[in-house]
């Protein structure tokens, strides 16, 4: 099956799912760092060992964790149906617009959610839905002609 | 790679995956809306950018969030595990209950979730638990014979 | 396409997918069985169709429910990256090291979760994440190459 990766529209998303699972890699990595930094742990035995009074949640620790929140209501589906609509065939020109804006818009929604920049976080969030809104009618179109 | 929605199990996959996310991206669209028309947004900044006290949690956006967060934690696992199912072979008719009968009782649970009715909630999420049961059974068995 | 499970990465692959959605399910019909259990509904209609009054959340159920909440940020991620990873080729014994141990860090991330061991949580939450480290750079590698 080593030939997969020959396909163009397979191979734009490989590159794509590779940079949306590491910035999940790396956002995870963050609110863990941070956490060890500034506190607001989730378990009493995670303050037990840092040898801490448990606290309030912090601010940015919350902050991060809500935008990652988001990636993960968002990453997971576009990574399971990019692959099943990269497989199907079809247009790798559309492919390729339907991988990379969503990547992109990804990595901005971030952004602007840490920067917390409105309005710019909502447009770019309705930009990253273009994606699972467009792929989804694709498919149903694909099968059913 | 065109000819993959040939397969007829690819196919029923492919609408149901598609059903599934187009469902998902409705959620959230709802979501968004709800927030900007009755408030409960999660940052200072969106209180900011609408002019708007913050306030508490508006219980509708609450209670569609955790009709959606339910979606989160069941669909995107049906996606990644289904595609591997409808690629390993098997009875198209199997795989046609599996996939219908999941699409149809998260379409069926959200409707209960959002209208409040106990115990149908609770008896279509067990309904709808049977597919990611059944599949990784299937798929054992499959992988060992 | 019944000759995907031929393939030994697929075979891995499929055992290693099949365990963590068994997983899932487990812990989903836990919660399940412990909020009727303990209560600690999210929902108003639960607790009136218990016939119980609502009560602030369980200790027991919002532990289990965090390590849920864990297994849902990592888990859907890992199966569908893992399905492209297992496609895309490369070699079989890379991806048995990749699968299992993720597989197995799951595992006992829950166990270390659930009985509260620090650092043995988090450590075993690293090593975990060595597989959607290695996976997207190994991905990115056989596309460029």
């Amino acid at each position: 099956m080593a030939d997969l990766l020959a396909d163009p529209t397979l191979r734009v998303f490989a590159i794509c799912a590779a940079i949306l699972t590491l910035k999940l890699v790396f956002m995870v990595t963050l609110i863990g760092v941070l956490r060890n930094l500034r506190g607001g742990h989730l378990n009493p035995e995670d303050y037990r060992f840092r040898g801490r009074t448990p606290g309030p949640p912090d601010e940015l620790v919350e902050r991060v964790r809500r935008a990652h929140q988001n990636d993960v209501e968002n990453i997971p589906v576009f990574l399971a149906v990019g692959l099943l609509f990269a497989l199907s065939g079809g247009s790798p020109t559309v492919a390729w617009w339907v991988f990379v804006v969503f990547t992109a818009s990804r990595l901005l929604h971030t952004v602007f959610y840490l920067a917390a920049l409105q309005p710019w976080r909502s447009v770019i969030f309705a930009v990253g839905s273009v994606a699972p809104g467009v792929m989804p009618v694709l498919l149903i179109w694909r099968t059913i002609r």
